[in-house]
């Protein structure tokens, strides 16, 4: 099997950095590359290599030939992708195999059809996976679409398909209503949107989303590590992911383990990957979506798993077998990732910019930063808001809670807003401690949070200069300090 | 039982912060006390209180009556004494007691019997522990030197009672070679000291330093930790310290952690505590000393094991009883603590000071900082050089030490020299990789060791200076890149 030496990054921000740590610590080099306005990013430094792409500051991670043209005169023998940009790029993945290097990821083929969610959930179904059903075409017709309607069960959930913003949306809980609901649907959004035609899918009360982490090698070694809730989102975007999740039963999350990692057996998956779910109040589970990737939030995974899943990922695409076993991997308390994103919680989280003042970072027992922000840095306006990850750890999941107040009461980034403001709101609300929480909560949460940026550091500042200020007029006049 | 509410930290740097942290996560509030020389150190900012101690800037921290004084004002119900200082004085401890508070540590008889070396390993010897035999007075006569001898067994060393630096001093490995050796050395000792008395101890041939964690409440539960390995030590001073250890075999392991635990609870022993010991090449063990404190390098065995020491530490002094068994206590990986000194290993380890200017820390997986330092951070003359700990994590050995690689490489403080350059040599040094190490290793490598302060980051910031020169000329030129 062909041994990687050398790997390009196809990637920036915390995710090059983080896959150039995996490289250096198998002594493998490494590769950057960089656009105009990212000149100053870390992991243009920390790379041996290092090329610049110019034009369009997006387009430089996007543009694969001239990566995988970089990659074959810098000697390379393999890409990694990262998150986002390439990484679900089936095309890409072909390209880099047709010009004789190693993609660090899944199989072309299977790239395509989790790209594709029609596809992927009959796939998915296939192999026996429960999935959340719903109409592939927009329906206009009303007897159609109540014909639908009962047979993916309700409750239902009638989205305009033309439209968006809640207009022409309705949830029809009993087949008795859903003529009139449909009828009232289709002519709402013949209003707002000039076309009535609506997608019907199965509604899920009150989910959590719940996923897998799976890691299989070349030789059909299939292994799961255990899951994630990801169901603290705002706008769908997740912000906080916690592993194990707290209040799933232990039945759910075997069921959830076996049909994962039958399904990926069975599909003949390889690398790392996440299958994503719904979980109800009733325990059902609904596969939404598979991510044939690394994502943001495996840092909670490795943490409580001890598992490298960036080291393990490069290693089964240079062919080698899993060095372990299902047996072998042994979960160890709650993990909890925040993410950093540069935006203003109090101006609706518009996107910050600026230049890092003063950046102070939480550090001792149990936390973990990957971040490619420094004193200095300065945040473009080019790309995604989030900088930087903060990952804690406990023994137990109230321990991690406190844990995670400590250090964001620790975290202090100078220079723009963050949303650190609001991760402090919620591991101090009630219903994040007790663990009770659905991909509901933020947004019912954001009307009570008071998300003041509250300013720690400059308080103790302020400390500090007073202390100073007493301490010069006790010596100028020659004063005790009484105790 | 009495709950601790309000603890006053009678510590300062980085173990300050670190109780102040476990306050925190215990919900208690945290009281510092500071030298007009630390006003500026971050456990005065993080605690919910602080109070300077006028005077003489080490006795500030060493003044017990002051301190208690100021406990009772702030009605705090204990004191952590962290380590050094006042951390193994029992009158300390007892003052405590006798005013009404908590002293968060094992009970003054044991600190004062383990102060004590010569009674510690009498008790120690009682209770079943193997202890490095050595006479208790000073000898003069001959023969009743080589009865001594005879009866610790050889080889033994010969050293000088009022002397040091190797004068006077004989390792005598045969009874026939005593009576020459001591006359040798108690006329050199005579001829530089004055006085020719001499001890007599067993000697250990290339012994490694393995010290045993016990953690034990007041209801008779005595419990290990696991063992730390702290052989790497420049004149007696541990310089890294690594759990477990990378070699010692797992009958000496048993065998250690037994006679621990035998020993600690047939002492009573209550709260946390290290018994250290030389173990030889031949595996026998032998008992040097006791500290009745958390130690420096207790994060490496909370790394591995999950547990954390000082926030049970806290619970024991409290009254609670432990929540954990023996069976519980699960060890993951390896963990390595590199402790970061403020010293010029370039100039035989002086001890440097100065202000911080730029300050850049290790990230990612398997990564935990314990430091009160921070950018624009003075460094004070007057106390102890190390200002911070790097504690490395890995599943195996191997990868524990590449990680340390990793992670040295990123460590970047600037303002002062610091002895990082030695941790990047022993990290890279054969012996050390492959565990093959005992108290004699940093003696004997600091011969071949190059210790000059690479600077990487340096290497990094001009290496970006290029690139940006590149696309300016680029830029102004019109060219394109070609790949």
């Amino acid at each position: 099997m062909k041994k990687i030496s050398k790997v390009l990054i196809a990637n920036r921000g915390e995710i090059a950095l983080r896959i150039i740590r995996a490289c250096k610590e198998l002594e493998i080099s490494s590769v950057a590359i960089f656009s105009e306005i990212d000149v100053e990013g870390i992991w243009v430094r920390k790379a041996d290599e290092c090329y610049p792409i110019m034009g369009d500051v997006v387009q430089a991670y996007l543009d694969y030939e001239k990566i995988i043209s970089i990659a074959k005169k810098a000697n390379c023998d393999a890409i990694h992708p990262g998150y986002g940009f390439l990484s679900e790029n089936a095309d890409f993945a072909k390209a880099c195999e047709d010009n004789g290097l190693i993609f660090i990821g899944p199989k072309p083929e299977h790239i395509e059809l989790f790209g594709d969610k029609m596809a992927s959930k009959v796939a998915m179904k296939k192999v026996g996976v429960p999935v959340l059903e719903g109409t592939d075409e927009p329906i206009i017709n009303v007897e159609e679409g109540a014909r639908i309607a009962k047979e993916i069960g309700f409750p239902i959930i009638i989205k305009a398909a033309f439209g968006g913003g809640g207009r022409g949306m309705r949830i029809v809980r009993a087949e008795k209503e859903f003529k009139d609901m449909f009828e009232s649907a289709t002519n709402e959004a013949k209003k707002y949107f000039g076309r009535g035609e609506a997608f019907i899918e199965k509604y899920v009360e009150n989910p959590r989303h719940i996923e897998i982490q799976i890691i299989a090698d070349k030789y059909g070694n299939v292994l799961h590590l255990g899951e994630r809730d990801c169901s603290i989102q705002r706008r769908h975007q997740k912000v906080i992911e916690i592993a194990p999740s707290p209040r799933l039963d232990s039945a759910t999350r075997k069921e959830l383990y076996r049909i994962a990692t039958k399904a990926m057996f069975k599909l003949g998956y390889e690398s790392v990957g996440t299958i994503e779910f719904l979980v109800d109040e009733s325990n059902n589970i609904f596969f939404i979506e598979m991510n044939t990737r690394v994502q943001v939030e495996h840092p909670v995974t490795e943490t409580i798993t001890g598992v490298d899943i960036i080291q393990r990922m490069i290693e089964i695409a240079e062919g080698d077998k899993l060095q372990f076993l299902q047996e072998d991997v042994h979960f160890r308390g709650y993990a909890i990732e925040f993410r950093i994103n540069a935006e203003n919680p109090q101006k609706n989280f518009m996107p910050s910019v600026g230049t890092i003042s003063k950046y102070l970072t939480p550090g001792g027992p149990g936390v973990r930063i990957d971040t490619s922000i420094y004193t200095g840095y300065k945040v473009p306006a080019n790309y995604d808001s989030m900088i930087g990850k903060l990952i804690v750890w406990a023994l137990d999941w109230k321990g991690a809670v406190k844990k995670a107040k400590r250090a964001l009461d620790e975290f202090y980034i100078e220079g723009f807003p963050t949303n650190i403001p609001l991760h402090r709101e919620i591991v101090r609300d009630q219903d994040f401690i007790d663990g009770k929480f659905t991909t509901n909560y933020l947004d019912k949460k954001m009307e009570i949070f008071t998300l003041h940026s509250e300013d720690n550091i400059k308080k103790e500042e302020e400390k500090v200069a007073n202390i100073m200020k007493l301490i010069e007029t006790i010596n100028k006049n020659n004063l005790k300090v009484k105790h």
